[in-house]
């Protein structure tokens, strides 16, 4: 398994060398646990001249997520009482004789920044802007497997929760015992806050829950996702609570599933961003809902909820197979409330089947 | 209620022009909410030369933690899809002829820096270290009002979960039950995430729930708080599980008593920090836990759950009045478990009755 690890941080490392760095420090959390498999807290990674070190600011306790800790990976625990893993891990670079160390400009505050210079003034101190991150963005089949379980055990806590009497309940409740079913079934914890949505509340992107109850004839919108093994989906679904949905209902909602599966049939390798996001905006747009349209059709999922691509009208790039994403279009009316479908799904070949859907409870509009 | 939000900026303000600033951009989210009352996401706070503008990278949603919004401040919403109120906010003090604009850098990262740099050349840019973070460490009443609000919400989901049978459940989902209790009596969430411990695991700081079941015998060691009004506050207590405590824990658990009352009792105003953190860590020490110890014996809590002062070996400083803080010894002795006691209290003068006691959960060693 450690060698996953090694292999990526030779990758991360030819970026590092080709703009003149012969070491980098890795701070950002995700790209730590991406790089050596664990990221405790505080810790952050050498990518050294002579040798990588997993740099930790006390001694390891478990609050840190832990995947598949890297065996190959020599732990550097920095000594003292909140010691600074950044500043220690400089201090490391010299001693290797470093004379470059690439640092992630984005992570790092000014403040930081300026400490790790004054603590190793002869180091010059250059940016590896997004190289993890881009990295990050094409799984491999040991992580679209993390993904895909956790996408079952949304499903099945999802599924669980349409079984039960919804009306009267408040959106926190219901919030509350769909996080606790995601656990019950094996997840890490919710992969993000999860989001219940009721009558005019319904279709808000990213609605925090309220103490609103459910009620007959209300829209009621959910979005949630699992953690496994670090790992994070994304789910949504929007419903009619009584026996009928009314007219506007039925019609907002066969719009938006339109606009969604718009979205999900753009999704080829090559495919470019943009695209994949007018397609999906181009049916609510034609409809006259340009004006109730989120920022985002969609976006990059893994170790963490929102990761490159972003499925934006001015996003740059292309989508390449083995890429899970997010397709979420949505209408809120201000007052009625509103509809959102949210999937996640993984770019493949056509030869392959196209497509991958990993969260497969239904889109027809289900009457709870 | 929006004249509080007003004094302080003119507190703020004066620090700023202290330093050469006329004016400020305020961008760590627990600092814009505490000056403008509300912090929507990517929201940022420009205390101006002729204006104080609230500036939003979008349309208010109401992911937002909301408070008192503050009616005297204007909201300026950035156009357009995905924009940067930092950068606007840059571009808005040029507007008011500001030539020194005074930012975060502990909050900034250096590619934001950077690119307000370059959207707005002209404009130096210095720094106003963390002169927020010192206004929020003195609470005024309504301040503490509601971390009162939230420790009795706390302390009524402890007490519930302890009437219940916990014998053969595991660690996470007494966390879950005890965070939907929380919300149950009117949190607006967990102020951090609920720790749970069982046996071997019970004392450790900071430790994440597990599978693990809960046994006769056991230690179990739980922390939690609730938010209220965004304000958080802490309480950890230890128990034993079935009849009769054995006689170590017995002894550990009247050591830590000991330490966490000695902690307790010192908390005056005046008192260094420092000196607070040796009263209790003074009582481990002495009885042969010096390795066990953890890093800091207690810290500050507001509108985020570690703030100043910190109650640790190194720190500097004295504790003011209406200062809320943790107090929060433990021992943890690996393989066996381990005892933690953890309450928020406010520095009072002894004139007042000394330190009030927020979470009061009782002390006694219970066996449930």
């Amino acid at each position: 398994m450690s060698e996953v690890y090694a292999v990526r941080r030779t990758r991360l490392r030819e970026c590092c060398n080709a703009g003149g760095s012969a070491a980098a420090l890795v701070s950002r959390p995700a790209n730590v646990r991406y790089l050596a498999g664990t990221a405790p807290e505080g810790a952050v990674l050498l990518l050294g001249r002579t040798e990588d070190l997993l740099v930790c600011a006390g001694p390891p306790d478990d609050r840190s997520p832990r995947s598949h800790p890297d065996e190959s990976l020599r732990v550097h625990v920095v000594p003292g009482i909140g010691g600074d893993a950044a500043l220690a891990a400089a201090d490391l670079a010299v001693g290797q004789g470093v004379d470059s160390l690439a640092v992630e400009e984005h992570h790092l505050t000014v403040t930081r920044h300026r400490a790790i210079h004054d603590a190793a003034p002869r180091l010059r101190l250059a940016g590896i802007g997004c190289a993890v991150e881009q990295l990050r963005v094409v799984k491999d089949e040991e992580e679209i497997s993390c993904l895909r379980i956790g996408a079952e055990i949304t499903d099945q806590a999802l599924g669980e929760l349409l079984e039960s009497i919804l009306v009267g309940r408040t959106e926190r409740h219901l919030a509350l015992e769909l996080e606790r079913r995601l656990v019950d079934h094996g997840a890490d914890g919710p992969a993000f806050p999860t989001s219940v949505a009721t009558g005019p509340n319904a279709g808000r992107p990213g609605h925090r829950p309220t103490d609103r109850r459910v009620e007959e004839g209300d829209f009621l919108s959910v979005c949630l996702g699992a953690t496994y093994r670090g790992y994070r989906c994304e789910i949504g679904r929007t419903f009619v609570i009584g026996t009928a949905p009314a007219d506007w209902q039925i019609e907002l909602y066969d719009l938006v599933f339109s606009a969604q599966r718009a979205g999900r049939e753009s999704l080829v390798p090559g495919a470019a961003c943009r695209d994949v996001d007018r397609a999906a905006r181009h049916v609510l747009d034609s409809a006259g809902y340009a004006e109730a349209l989120p920022k985002l059709t969609g976006h990059g999922v893994g170790l963490e909820i929102d990761e490159d691509p972003q499925l934006t009208p001015a996003a740059m790039g292309k989508l390449d197979a083995c890429v899970p994403v997010t397709v979420e279009p949505g209408v809120h009316l201000p007052g009625r409330g509103g509809v959102r479908i949210d999937d996640t799904l993984v770019v493949r070949p056509e030869a392959d089947g196209g497509p991958e859907l990993l969260t497969i409870t239904t889109k027809e509009l289900l009457a709870l």
